[in-house]
């Protein structure tokens, strides 16, 4: 019997005793009757505590490895082979279902995923998917960029890059982040595979299961699916025009003792809704007293269409509590799956650690085009593009709303963004709506995905990104037609059994 | 007081409650003693069960929002505002790391990232990286495709893509492994972000804390972080010539009821070893006999210089066992970061989710790259062309080694893969060899990263596919002069304290 102790190991000399055991006995090396050395002996002769070798032993019982009889010491007992004799004793394939994590049960159904295949059905009109239009792409520039990489033997972009990212890319966001007013090092920059990585690794390294996360009401589904998968409970706060509610939220800073407050102050999904800058330095101010991490995301802050710049939460954040999350799938592709964290150096040092987890680092020939963009200069001039285009875009949706629209339905008139909230009459049943437009060929994300609890019934998410104006002209027209038609169905049918509404004295 | 309850909502309606009060109390709307309806009363005209309205109230008083006396009934308490009165009581910034998470702290420093790094400084011949040689990309090929995709305008490469994967190349690789024997459904392929994503969507679909996973030993490290920062506990199985030890893992079968069996069977890493196939029908029976996946790691197995193929355990799995991890990286580029997994459509379905939490789907234009190589047959003749070169690689290593090693350094003879596997003698203190070869611009990994408690330490690996052969011939022979040296060094010195080998009778 040899037993070899490593003191520089991680693992604990018991363990270690414990484990070159348990193979000897599984290997034959030690057979069944082998009476093992007396506790104190083996503990003398590999110079370790009499404990220590207490520990083991125990372990080996447990496990049923070893036995002590009074007198007889510890011996090895027979190793039990299979108790299951015969091939046909199990005739149905593995039980997939019952072998998946607790983890993986928390995972939902995905909406997204629907989203994006109904967007792809070439005779609906789709004001579901948030995504650029396809034909804004600057495609002649990126043919450019991609024959001068292969041309000039640029090997990074086939290579592994570092976690953290290519150093050029992260270079170039640094200095974009310093036209937006955020001065962060190269170092304190972490290139994701797309801000969906960049939500799930904060989640992942800030998150256990049964922490609570702070978000506004409505909110991006896609975080809050990401929060509830990693077991956090979810508060909201309800939003007014100037954004997250301050006061609600201080009192439940002071009730709860939350991990994360997860905003999205600018041009909001779903809501199109500004934060005001008076409430951005409440919620900076609040999130410094009660030592609170904020998850900025800002998928939408450039694609403003009027009205002057607002600082982000991020270039306000005076203490470092601001995790800001960007990306480059809506001012240019969504497919590239590009998007960056900024935050101190420890900070991205844990990320990265995560990020490195799930795919060592985001794809290395993306990272390279949007560097080589972004160093030509060409990201402002594109986006100065697009932006009016999208301008005409949502003139488009509204003037049609105003046009369409029936009395009870109400909108809003976003500055920027991809998505005008709409409110329709409460007493319409979701289901009925999806159906009637789905048969008039136009697609609309239903509110609930937005809220915590699904609760909220009577509001629908518009893109207007997507389509020119004369599709979303048409696609509006089918809507509402839908939604008076859905109304006056449920008019001559048995009214809503669904929502229960009663004020109480 | 108006409460809403939608019993469709997948939220419980005493839940729904409990918040639409607690939000009403917070914004004021409930001022402090304010009287809440009684329970029966709130019940009758909610119309639910009075014991709903029971928990509601009880979470409630539990979160200090209410409080009830006997002759008062319920009320509402005052606010507690924040007890923190001063922005200065804080002078630190965050404490971060206070804020990570338990899984987060699970997460281990990179050492594929330092690997990654030694790899890339010019100076030194590096055997510590398993990668592909950047002189033999196909460039050429790609830039062809890359501008087709460009001037065919084919915006799949830069639009959303459903998360399981391109369709057009889950066929190309269900195509290409019907070659490889595996009958598989481009609907049976989940695209992923490299190899290192499939493991880590692996995890999480089938880990909770706590969980064992049967790995082989030695085994690929990044695999063993990944199981580990699930929270799973790792046991190991010896291997022989044959591969992973059957009747060792079927005792291990028995005793513990493990999740999963892991294994790199073909050119495994590190130590280049091939289960034979006897090994493999008994691995096979015991997964079936026992209900255990088996994950099947195959990154190597198209590389392969001498002798006959052998089938992959997916091209002999009769009952869905096997959950099946290929790549891109190490016979094309790692730096596209494409990968798959092959498996049974609902476990496909359940991978997704966890995928699409994780980065939404992998890079669009990698996928459109990688399909049109499959699609001109390109990918053959490539790997064609690699293994001629490799073949002469580890040729130049093994003469190398048979010229400089010394007598104690012993080494196998792979057929295929990228690793040579080389044991030096037990007495060598691994800190020190590292130094000695880092002075002599040399580097390799120690072996003990590939066990689970890190406790072998006379094994390094060697890899052979990133130089030419006269600099693996350089690199050898400074490696070898490095162990020798290391040799007469701690013979002069005092002998070793670091590993503690004793026979015991």
């Amino acid at each position: 019997m040899i037993i070899n102790i490593d003191r520089n190991s991680s693992s604990p000399i018991y363990l270690q005793i414990t484990s070159q055991i348990r193979e000897m006995i599984l290997s034959g090396t030690l057979p069944e009757g082998y009476k093992l050395p007396p506790e104190r002996k083996l503990a003398e002769v590999l110079e370790v505590n009499r404990s220590t070798v207490l520990n083991a032993y125990r372990e080996l019982k447990a496990d049923g490895f070893i036995g002590a009889h009074i007198g007889q010491g510890t011996v090895v007992l027979p190793v039990v082979k299979n108790n299951i004799q015969s091939n046909d004793h199990f005739q149905e394939p593995l039980q997939w279902r019952q072998l998946f994590s607790q983890n993986a049960s928390r995972m939902r159904e995905p909406l997204l995923r629907d989203l994006m295949e109904l967007a792809s059905r070439d005779d609906v009109i789709s004001f579901a998917a948030g995504i650029a239009d396809p034909n804004l792409y600057p495609l002649e520039e990126i043919d450019i960029i991609q024959q001068e990489l292969i041309r000039g033997s640029n090997k990074a972009a086939f290579l592994h890059n570092p976690t953290e990212g290519y150093y050029p890319l992260r270079e170039s966001i640094s200095q974009m982040m310093r036209a937006r007013g955020v001065f962060a090092s190269p170092e304190e920059i972490l290139v994701t595979s797309g801000a969906q990585q960049g939500l799930d690794v904060i989640a992942r390294a800030f998150l256990d299961p049964g922490d609570i996360v702070i978000v506004e009401e409505p909110a991006f589904f896609c975080a809050l699916q990401i929060f509830r998968a990693s077991g956090a409970r979810l508060i909201g706060v309800p939003m007014d025009d100037a954004g997250m509610r301050a006061d609600i939220l201080e009192s439940l800073l002071t009730r709860y003792k939350p991990k994360l407050i997860y905003t999205l102050p600018t041009f909001q999904n779903p809501s199109g809704a500004v934060m005001d800058l008076e409430r951005r330095r409440q919620l900076l101010d609040l999130a410094w007293r009660y030592q609170i991490p904020i998850l900025e995301d800002d998928p939408y802050g450039e694609l403003r269409y009027e009205g002057n710049k607002i600082p982000s939460l991020k270039a306000m954040d005076h203490h470092g509590c601001v995790l800001y999350l960007s990306t480059f799938s809506k001012i240019m592709f969504p497919g590239l799956r590009i998007g960056w964290l900024t935050a101190s150096k420890p900070v991205i040092r844990q990320l990265g650690m995560v990020k490195q987890m799930e795919d060592l680092h985001a794809g290395s020939l993306a990272q390279c085009i949007y560097d080589e963009f972004l160093r030509k200069g060409l990201l402002e001039q594109h986006i100065k593009k697009v932006n009016k285009e999208y301008l005409l875009r949502r003139n488009a949706m509204i003037s049609a709303m105003e046009r369409f629209a029936p009395d009870n339905v109400s909108w809003n008139k976003p500055l920027g963004g991809f998505y005008i909230w709409c409110t329709v009459p409460e007493t319409m049943i979701k289901s009925r709506l999806l159906m009637k437009a789905a048969e008039k060929k136009v697609a609309f994300v239903p509110g609930d995905a937005f809220y915590i609890d699904e609760q909220v019934q009577n509001q629908i998410r518009l893109n207007f990104s997507y389509h020119p104006p004369e599709l979303i002209h048409e696609g509006v027209r089918r809507l509402m037609e839908a939604i008076e038609e859905t109304l006056l169905e449920e008019k001559r049918g048995s009214s809503s059994k669904n929502i229960n509404m009663k004020p109480i004295v």
